[in-house]
């Protein structure tokens, strides 16, 4: 089922620096310092932030409900949401709009373009929409990059991140480049839609199960990579794994982040979702609360088996669990969908994924009666996800 | 004529951070290091690294026209433009972008969010794009603020943001925040658009004349208030400006700011434009450079005139003329629009947005037989622009 990766799955070699005419100890992931939860403003201050905005928007809405009485009342997402759904001027339509903005988290400046392509994406994919009218790509070169270094790396990000667009079977128009103390690489996905093309992220309801495309810990292998240069992180996990287990982690990470959830979102109409969201920076619980909060119906959602890419929990264990990762607080890069599907489809939405690209989704947990709220049960089943070469096969 | 400038020319107390419990020394534009043209990515090195891709850009036009010629052939512009214009699956409708990102230029978080959306609005003002459907926005908040600094500034700047959309006749549904270095604030504005809805930027000829809507400066005041703090500075131009001066240019700056290029926009479908672009990061020069880069008929663009914010002309001077503002070099935040008008409908243009908005535009210079390029004249004529009260009356 190699077709849908187009073949990648190939071992790629990891960047050299030196075939560009640059530096050999060049890294691209040294220019922006941030990793894991730290990128993000913390979820509670942003919700704070974010509130008075929020109530703007529904008062606003109430107005135009009001004022337009004559026109079907289409669904309307606003500030803090995966993605965003405006009505528009003509017949029907409605605009839907996604953004993501990334640290460097590879080092290869063409795949760490596909990634940030595949994150952008992957949210307008949690609202079950396949088709994307046209990207804009964000960049943010680090002032600390010397002109050549700049010169190799745009163009190769710019690459990626196009490729992956057409990958997606769309294109990149447009975009904005600044010069910033860090990298960053990020872009916005705009679909104008019919009602029809989109599934509304709030009708979970008890008795369906969760289920997740993409295994967690993308960004703790992305750092234990790094770490393979830092002897005294290097030192910490050693005992736990081999040098070997981190690079085919690594690019297990690597093929996840930029493997499209598109198939997932199409899946998802096939299955009749009852909502979703895409995992990335606030990590599979963070995003599983947000989606919870917003449920229609009194809903929780309970998250038993955590699919992680292999020997990952070790590390995470042996790092005495930095990154939250056992209780599904790693952040993650282009992490899978996570979605609600009534119980009764789960299993053919996760065959019929599997079929299709070859790739396993998990039930990782259900939907109970509850308070809106999403948590992880206290010893959680680690699913160890191997890595696989382009033939399938287990590494 | 105060009514289109919602009564705010009643001058602004500057931002107060003693009011937010904030310490009085706290200056948001200490927040990022860049000014002027350094925020940029110099114009070659841009052009360099973005022409492979525009080279795919035009081939797959020309696959997907090859492959749809039955239907009418949308325009399409891309990367590198003030805005892209994409076609989208549903009839006729196109999809019109523009995206901007900006450094803190003033202290206050309020009147920047204002800046920065008015600044994104601008480049899709440029096409003539006067209705927008939705805007995004993006902020990077500095890691350097305390929690307390980031919980005042950034509901202070989405505020302003907001409150810009609105004026816009559009709303903010959606975005992306993250922790940074600098500040950073900008966002995206989305139109789908009928084809009379937007003017082509390439169809300057031969006999226009060019006219700008707001004066150049806004950056040179911008940093000379700044520079009110800092005696070495201030040194080398209290000669020829007093605090006072540059309290009003300041002033004046920032309400040129935030001012909103939509009428301009109106009013290029009336007196049939030829084509525009914003003047912002680049110039005066630099966007005339780009716009007359992508003509269609043999023109050049000749700029005679400098209308010049009050004193920032001798501020430029005094400097060593460290900004380039004489020869339309210096960075513009947020500037007018550069429009190409048939010369018998110039005049009545300016003539017009002054009525609707109590602003002056000007006739900067003159369309010619040339090959693509802009020059500004060896000695331009500088028009010195006073500030203004609500009520008109010149300071």
């Amino acid at each position: 089922m190699a077709g849908s990766v187009s073949g990648e799955m190939i071992v790629r070699r990891p960047f050299d620096p030196v075939v560009h005419d640059l530096d050999p100890n060049f890294h691209l992931t040294k220019f922006s310092d941030l990793k894991g939860l730290g990128c993000k403003i913390p979820q509670d201050a942003l919700n704070r932030i974010l509130e008075p905005l929020r109530e703007q928007d529904k008062s606003q809405l109430e107005a135009e409900q009001a004022h337009f009485q004559y026109v079907v009342p289409s669904p309307r997402i606003g500030i803090g949401m995966d993605a965003c759904i405006t009505p528009i001027r003509h017949g029907g339509l409605s605009l839907v709009q996604t953004s993501s903005i990334l640290y460097t988290l590879l080092d290869d400046p063409y795949m760490m373009g596909k990634v940030a392509c595949s994150a952008v994406l992957s949210n307008m994919y949690a609202m079950g929409v396949t088709e994307c009218d046209n990207m804009l790509m964000l960049l943010a070169v680090s002032q600390k990059m010397t002109d050549k270094e700049r010169d190799v790396v745009l163009p190769l990000a710019m690459s990626g991140f196009k490729d992956c667009a057409e990958e997606a079977g769309t294109s990149v128009n447009g975009g904005q480049t600044v010069v910033n103390p860090w990298m960053l690489i990020g872009g916005v996905a705009t679909s104008i839609c019919q009602p029809n093309e989109y599934i509304m992220p709030d009708n979970a309801m008890v008795g369906d199960v969760l289920v997740m495309t993409k295994p967690l810990g993308t960004q703790v292998a992305a750092n234990a990579y790094q770490w393979l240069d830092v002897p005294e992180k290097w030192n910490r996990i050693k005992l736990v794994v081999s040098e070997d287990d981190v690079r085919k982690a690594c690019q297990r990470a690597m093929y996840s982040m930029v493997r499209l959830n598109r198939i997932a979102a199409l899946l998802m109409h096939k299955y009749n979702a009852h909502g979703a969201t895409d995992i990335g920076g606030y990590g599979l619980l963070g995003h599983a609360s947000r989606l919870a909060s917003i449920q229609k119906n009194d809903v929780g959602f309970v998250i038993h088996n955590l699919p992680i890419i292999a020997k990952m929990a070790a590390v995470s264990k042996a790092c005495g669990n930095m990154f939250g990762l056992l209780q599904g607080q790693a952040a993650e890069t282009s992490g899978g969908l996570l979605i609600s599907l009534p119980r009764e489809q789960a299993a053919a939405f996760c065959k019929d994924i599997e079929k299709q690209e070859g790739y396993q989704a998990w039930i990782v947990g259900i939907v109970e009666k509850g308070a809106r709220t999403a948590r992880v049960i206290d010893k959680p089943r680690v699913i160890e996800v191997p890595a696989k070469d382009k033939d399938g096969e287990l590494w």
